[in-house]
């Protein structure tokens, strides 16, 4: 028996992806158009990211709660740029408990509405601000070409809604939750993210202005990753959310709204990924250690998995998620390819002369070859492995950092900019048209990312023209080919 | 200010009940007909109930998923007693992505066909058994008469669905989830369940066997709060879920499927609430330490804050989840009251005299009055305030027990029944058939709740008859009124 490998991410990097996505046993799609089947896998790396996440909200003060699938569609219709951004996406309930409805319900597509209803209860007066809350949920979006975990009808999410008395705590929360979007991609992800606002165009229905964090996948496409919105007053208004501030005056809140979705685990495998298969970034991945046993006699066999008992205690007591493999009829180097593909970071082999010895063998998934491989003693792997696993995580964001940086280019004019999209990421002058961006698109295939905000630092608006244009530029923005 | 009172236990139960949800913040309707928003500390509740359930899954080798919240209405048909038992409360998706379907999805009222189909693709021999597999989700069920918590359209919940080669593997793991159920209920809500099995006309649609755990709350009521079902080949017939066996011949599966919801609220709510409000076991409470400073001046303030925010920091680091009421402009009266009604386990009082003195003013919401105050020094507690909460969580389960234990009663005849289930449950040999069960109801109101699977020990089938109907009895059960 062999391990069927994926096609080569050199070879067909689409077809790669849905390859190590499905054999890696990750998700695959349902019996239901543009819907996907999380196996188990793939949900676990999505509980890793949910804590990561979930843990980072917590610490800045939001609380988690939950509120309905169901959406009245006169709540949809109330902001005038939402209905006309989510009507074509819903997916609609005309019939509940045998009988048709009075009124139509959306399934969520998002809850800003819902939500918006709720604060308008909940606050009374300036004392109830800042409102800060999270919640955890499927939503659905009508999609006509579905990918796994890209573009799926529904997707698993957390959107957190907050409310504020003026309109600069909103803007410090939007930035506050974008930075803590970027630090979970950079730190948990090992994904070096570019920050930025989204064009006028691509901004999100209803909000002011939108952020968002832009990965580089393995093949320089962008994946947009996590947005945070700020909604002025829109949805105040749109839902009543008013208190009462300090001088005893009605005013309307302003509000906010940030994402992250099960599109992430999308970006780990595509920023990670190699020939191989997938490369998991330790503190994200279900399994960090695999232990293959390696025995011919039964008598070894004996020997071997009783010095595997140990070792898999001690690292499980030091807090490493290990998993031994204990299969059989099937070859170690069958197993070896087996976890290789499905990313797992260390791999420990234990054969009788380890155990007479005293002794593992480790290969890190991050350096292939022989570079990356290493006799341990069993004495030392409750300190060295913890340590290996930080290793590694930091040398995946470094690598990933690396290739990140060595696309990401400055283009003096359209000429430039439709080359470097072939491979990279563009950055220009742009005048945040829609029409502009349309002409790139059409042409060269590559969209707005976003006006990254470290590069327009210092900018000046009216300091250069758009190349592509001639308009004059609103800042710096990222053009590349997107998933 | 007045902290406005629920309305009392003892006068109205059910609008005591309402009141609690509502003023102790756990949920409210939303603006769906029977949907409701679960609120940051409701939900904090329902978090606590996720982790002590999800902790026990994987402690005995389930792993979590996720599938699709739509299902084809060609699935629901495939077996018959399903369609029939979920026809009438479904709700139907007719319209996605602005057009109408050509098949109406049903909005999962539970995913035992969707995760049947899964499992058809996911199963090739007996290798791949057992499939062990949990999935956290929301759920629908069109509800014409919904309570918070108790009976909502959509509701949160976990659904353990199994797969196994033989039958009596089957049947251990129904009876397994059965009793991690009843592990849960006892040892983290403090609700002493009776675990039994459902008569033949209340077992789930589609399932050979349907067992449940039910639990009694304040007003003898009882509330369904868990159930397990052993499928039989039912729906791996439906859905072709086959394996090879050993002698390489296709066999179908056995399969299991068991569910606790967020119906589990409602019933720590109702097992342990009293006239003032909830009374929350300590392993489930959001906050196990409320503290509340006493102080006039600002000197006052200074001292007793800087004491507190020591206090906090030692029990956090214990582990223990405390909560600093560091609200003004409000006096500690109503803060103690207000936490009361919520139900906090531990009030802490820290005044300048206890800062004094290095102490602190404990008062326990399990024992009302002065009994339950007691003044600790301030370095006992990070060792005393763990052991009390243990002290707390196990004197809990004692007065539910013993409140239990008080309203079981075998009745020797119907009349006995009747009298019975005005106050408490009625244990009878019955018949099992649905006539008889419905004869009951209506003239008492009460319903089948299970046949106890400890009473029913060396109990004879044909042992004794049916005092309702004079027909054989199957075995001992239980009647009550119940939610």
């Amino acid at each position: 028996m062999e391990v069927q490998g994926v096609t080569p991410r050199s070879e067909d990097y689409s077809r790669w992806y849905t390859d190590v996505v499905k054999m890696a046993d990750l998700a695959d799609y349902a019996p239901v158009r543009g819907c996907m089947i999380i196996k188990p896998y793939g949900y676990e790396l999505w509980e890793n990211i949910k804590s990561g996440l979930d843990r980072r909200f917590k610490a800045t003060g939001h609380q988690n709660a939950y509120f309905p699938l169901f959406i009245p569609m006169s709540f949809i219709e109330k902001e005038s740029e939402h209905i006309e951004g989510f009507a074509p996406e819903l997916a609609v309930v005309t019939h509940g408990g045998g009988k048709k409805l009075d009124e139509p319900l959306a399934v969520r597509p998002t809850s800003e509405t819902m939500i918006g209803y709720a604060f308008a209860q909940w606050i009374n007066s300036y004392r109830d601000l800042p409102l800060l809350i999270n919640q955890w949920a499927n939503v659905v979006r009508w999609e006509m070409r579905p990918r796994l975990f890209l573009r799926t009808t529904e997707f698993l999410w957390q959107e957190g809604h907050t409310a504020h008395a003026t309109a600069d705590e909103a803007k410090e929360e939007t930035m506050r939750m974008l930075e803590t979007y970027a630090d979970f991609a950079a730190n948990d992800a090992a994904i070096p993210v570019i920050a930025g606002e989204k064009s006028a165009s691509e901004k999100f229905a209803g909000a002011e202005k939108s952020f968002t964090i832009e990965a580089m996948m393995g093949n320089t496409w962008a994946l947009q990753s996590g947005t945070s919105h700020y909604l002025g007053r829109n949805f105040a208004r749109a839902f009543d959310i008013k208190f009462l501030n300090e001088e005893n005056e009605l005013e309307y809140c302003h509000t906010t709204s940030w994402g992250v979705s099960t599109r992430m685990v999308g970006g780990i495998v595509m920023a990670h990924g190699d020939d191989k298969g997938l490369r998991l970034p330790p503190r994200m991945a279900p399994i960090q250690v695999v232990i293959v046993p390696i025995w011919r006699t039964d008598d070894q066999k004996d020997l071997v998995m009783g010095a595997i008992e140990g070792v898999n205690r001690t690292l499980t007591d030091a807090g490493v998620r290990v998993h031994v493999d204990r299969r059989e009829g099937i070859t170690p180097g069958f197993k070896f390819n087996d976890w290789e593909m499905r990313g797992v970071p260390v791999r420990m082999e234990v054969g009788p002369r380890d155990v007479e010895s005293g002794t593992v063998v480790i290969a890190r998934r991050d350096v292939p070859g022989k570079d990356g491989k290493r006799t341990l003693s069993q004495q030392e792997l409750e300190v060295a492995i913890p340590q290996l696993l930080v290793e590694i995580q930091d040398h995946m964001l470094a690598q990933a950092t690396e290739f990140r940086d060595a696309h990401l280019h400055r283009a003096g004019s359209y000429d430039e900019l439709k080359d470097i999209v072939k491979d990279g990421w563009a950055l220009i002058p742009h005048c945040n048209t829609k029409e502009c961006e349309e002409k790139i698109k059409s042409e060269t295939k590559a969209s707005s990312r976003c006006y990254p905000l470290e590069e327009n630092k210092g900018w000046n608006a009216g300091e250069a023209t758009c190349p592509v244009c001639g308009k004059p530029a609103a800042g710096l923005a990222y053009f590349s080919r997107a998933y």
